[in-house]
């Protein structure tokens, strides 16, 4: 099934976040030495429930055998091709504070194919360095930099002030995709995706079952 | 309706998850000036599902008011009981490096009643100093670190080699939540609850987008 025949703004993000769910299960099951998994198994092993799993494959195609389940590496090469993990993205970084530090360090982001490219951040002492091989450049070069590495995925890690600027400066540059740490609320153009990242909401479902008591 | 009123396990993890994005919602509401609102108009100015919405909330009670909707401060207030954030919540913080600073600096937490109480620490450079008034500690003195401030909840921003080991001291001192920003895969006790957090699997929604084409 190629991607033009399912169509996309019927598809929750809330299913395709549960696609990258999946395939870390599948990559674990692979670890493991198995080759074919039932949904009700897949569910059984990794606490997911084994309808929402079938509907969340069905917009996509059909994956299930008759009698033998899923083919784990079959399956799992399918979602990462559904999920772009079958290529490299070169990334860009904005922002090497603390948390910007942290996520050039993040392993996962390499693990799954995001490469960080290109640092931005404002600081004369850090600008023309390298981090890990990595040229950090200043924030008045992002235009020239997102255009010549033809880069489409931007990680923000700035200060809530000068985050609006910044999502600015990346989407006339030509960024399709902004993952947002900063603590503010950005305004972005059709032309490109936003995903804010709030570590409170990890924290509040924790909240949530401390506050009924004990278990 | 009292907390034992709803069963704990029938409540799936996602709607705990979009209660703390409807307290936003309200909250933000609530800034705005707005008092009442139906499902459907919280459902289109925040681009949700308000079927979903409804079912979610369904599991806690009747908030509703026919011919009104819902009155925003009552049901953020009543979000906030059910979420645990209407008291304040004493968090250790394991592991002060780029992403333990960050967290530490995290806006977020304080302002949904989390408050970094004590942070751990190996490092001897650390170790005996504070960081914004709170104290730093070796790891050595969790135990008694978490035992004498009655703390329940722990944010892990330690390597993965040394997750486990830390885990289980944190449970073994009475931890009761665990919010795990290692990259590694961690076993916990049923007496306490363990939530990772992967920061790749938000890029992988981006990805997901931008690998189907131009929108």
């Amino acid at each position: 099934m190629s991607p033009s025949n399912y169509r996309l703004t019927k598809i929750p993000e809330m299913t395709i976040r549960r696609l990258s769910i999946y395939t870390r299960c599948l990559l674990q099951l692979e670890e493991d030495g198995v080759r074919t998994i039932s949904s009700q198994e897949l569910a059984e092993r990794f606490n997911l429930n084994s309808a929402q799993v079938r509907k969340d494959l069905a917009y996509f195609g059909e994956f299930g055998v008759r009698g033998i389940g899923y083919y784990v590496s079959g399956l799992k090469a399918e979602l990462q091709r559904i999920l772009g993990l079958d290529r490299e993205w070169p990334v860009a970084l904005v922002g090497l504070g603390n948390l910007g530090s942290a996520l050039f360090h993040y392993k996962g982001f390499s693990r799954q194919g995001f490469r960080i490219a290109v640092v931005f951040d404002d600081d004369p002492a850090k600008i023309g360095r390298e981090i890990g091989g990595v040229p950090i450049v200043s924030t008045r070069d992002l235009a020239r930099e997102v255009k010549t590495r033809a880069i489409q995925i931007a990680v923000l890690a700035v200060p809530a002030d000068g985050a609006q600027a910044v999502t600015d400066a990346l989407v006339a540059a030509g960024i399709k995709a902004v993952l947002n740490f900063a603590p503010a609320r950005l305004r972005i153009p059709d032309s490109a995706r936003l995903k804010n990242v709030d570590l409170s909401i990890e924290l509040e479902t924790l909240s949530f079952y401390l506050a009924q008591g004990p278990r």
